[in-house]
């Protein structure tokens, strides 16, 4: 079994992101599955081409990409991604899309094909805080989920996807009053369970367990 | 031209609901416009039927529902409702799906046919708090929106639906510590602007305006 | 009984107080007290000597200042006033003192003279959210509560006094994204209310109420 | 050079209190003092006398005492301690005192006397999330801070004191949904700074910083 994990490049200022940090700290095998391991570009459509482009190198069965999300308190696995660019701040080649389909011909959303709830379970388990979201944004992080879950349904759909978000790390908010954030050595424990629950569920449903929002 | 405008019923606990509240104290007329308004139950599944059969006997041009979101600053019209029932808590009926479809031949979102950023633009130059929201949830007022646009897809193609969450309202709120809230008055102030936008651009594009959020 | 309460004038890149707006809008007596009001610059020292002038010439029996406190999701009774300036911006004469004692005669700290549980009782019994606060911050705020509750140590052992911060105000929150606020006419039913409690308990000790914060 | 560093027992339903989880894995000597720490209950009074003792016996130089700040996102030494228990919740012997003076013969506070300023500094260059806090609650924590600093006046002029709280650990948060933490290993880290800090400036004044809070 073969899993490409991606992170983003740093965005919006910070010198850091700890979803590329964290994906470079990852094992290289996680119970017998192969972890490759990229960094890609914040950058509407070309975050798309070039995880595209290693997709069809590497031939992997599941594609998770990773990105962060400042403000955030725990990891959160991302429910569902939609087709919209609404950017709040411009990307890191200073495009900023307002309210563009991603795709002309694909549906308003695809959920994400990875086991949520468990990967959510499992991190909890390892005393990670985690909690499933329910919006990925409408920036490039939506994006790329977006685009993965498209690509997916259009030309691979034997391989499945999805995407995780994670806090700030502490060295980001030092100069943020009342920011969470987490260290990068409980992201990565995070991110193992996570990956531990995918292999785990691997062609099974996802398990039944409350992790609902009201709203 | 007709807006039919619906509110939830109490839930969770709590004694009032300010969604119905709200709707019941808009006026029976806005810009011209005929306000029809209704109650319906915090149930998944009934209070779509319930206000199905009103759609049918009203026959109005625009289908807006309002449902409280505890814990928000401003007022939120919804982007999008995603095809799913994932209840944290029970329904006034005492069901809680976990994880299920809410139309088996449904797509996994429908985006808000509502102008939603122009309606944010008006709540605000009203001096009301108000953001776009990309997540409803996945509890009934989720649900309720995306039947709604369900509805229309399949049935109604000349309407326009979509949803506005707002505040709990500060009576709520004199026993839950650092909780937000807005006065009733200023909700409905809110949702008078957010209708006077609907019918400004009824039959036109949303503004482009930036409203999106990184994640 | 004569009541003198004062509200700031605005601060901080704002263009209202509602402190000052809410004093305004008091009636100007209530449960048979003299309400006398009067606006107070924000800005160290003269901020006391304008309030302490004004003593001279009304003699109240009690002394209550208003003052705003951006963030804070209830009114909020200060229970402590401390013997430092520490600025974190400049005020309204552009002075930012830091770490300079107010008093170089007084005590690290005076506690309020008014009865704050049974304010905050009384307010919350009108529906209005509403919580002790521990700290009155470093500001003028803080520094015009320690300069009443100096000089009546020194000067008027008769007189009581005190301090409350109030939230924004809706309209100061438009473009401040996840600020809470409190329309003023809440803020202003939240005052009299604890304005009552004071003339009911007044010679009285404060009631006894769970009320305290962990940190 | 001496340093007596307390932590708290687990209360409130905790089953750790990170801060004695930290003071444990601090190192036994930083910068050439001496470092003897020390277990003390979360009990009004008792926690107090335990310290004594250990005082009478160590004869520290300086005394600091760490505590547990659920909710807070940073390390935050205390800027002041108030006379008077207020306990939201029992303490570790059933006790709840309201609104009762900590000493019948005490000042209303009394403000840290160590370099609180230089200790935010150095644990931000330490990139630990740290500021200054101007209150310390009404519970055991600020009882005891203001017990150190009252024996410190009473019979000890030589020495100093003061107060840190610190916040929950990632695995105290997994079922609390939203609230922040800090890895154990950045709050040693933070705390070993902040000694630093004490160590470099003994004897001399605090820095010149802003850290003041508007409210």
């Amino acid at each position: 079994m073969k899993i490409l994990i991606s992170g983003f490049d740093p965005f919006g200022g910070e010198k850091i992101n700890p979803a590329y940090e964290a994906v470079k700290r990852l094992p290289d095998s996680i119970m017998g599955a192969e972890i490759v391991k990229m960094e890609i570009p914040t950058v509407f459509h070309l975050a798309a081409e070039v995880l595209e482009e290693k997709v069809r190198q590497v031939d992997p069965d599941v594609i998770l990409c990773i990105g962060q999300a400042g403000g955030r308190y725990g990891i959160t696995p991302e429910r569902v991604a939609i087709n919209v660019d609404d950017a709040g701040i411009p990307d890191n080649e200073h495009k900023q899309p307002i309210d563009e389909k991603i795709k002309e011909d694909g549906p308003d959303a695809y959920f994400s094909s990875l086991p949520i709830k468990a990967m959510v379970e499992k991190m909890k388990e390892a005393k990670i805080p985690a909690s499933i979201s329910n919006s990925a944004g409408t920036f490039v992080c939506n994006h790329i989920m977006y685009q993965i879950l498209y690509i997916i349904d259009k030309n691979y759909p034997d391989k499945t996807g999805g995407f995780i978000h994670c806090p700030f790390i502490p060295e980001q908010v030092v100069d943020k009053p009342n920011q969470p954030s987490m260290n990068l050595v409980d992201i990565v424990s995070g991110l193992e369970a996570g990956i531990e629950a995918i292999i785990e569920r691997y062609g099974k449903e996802d398990v039944k367990e409350i992790g609902g929002t009201i709203h």
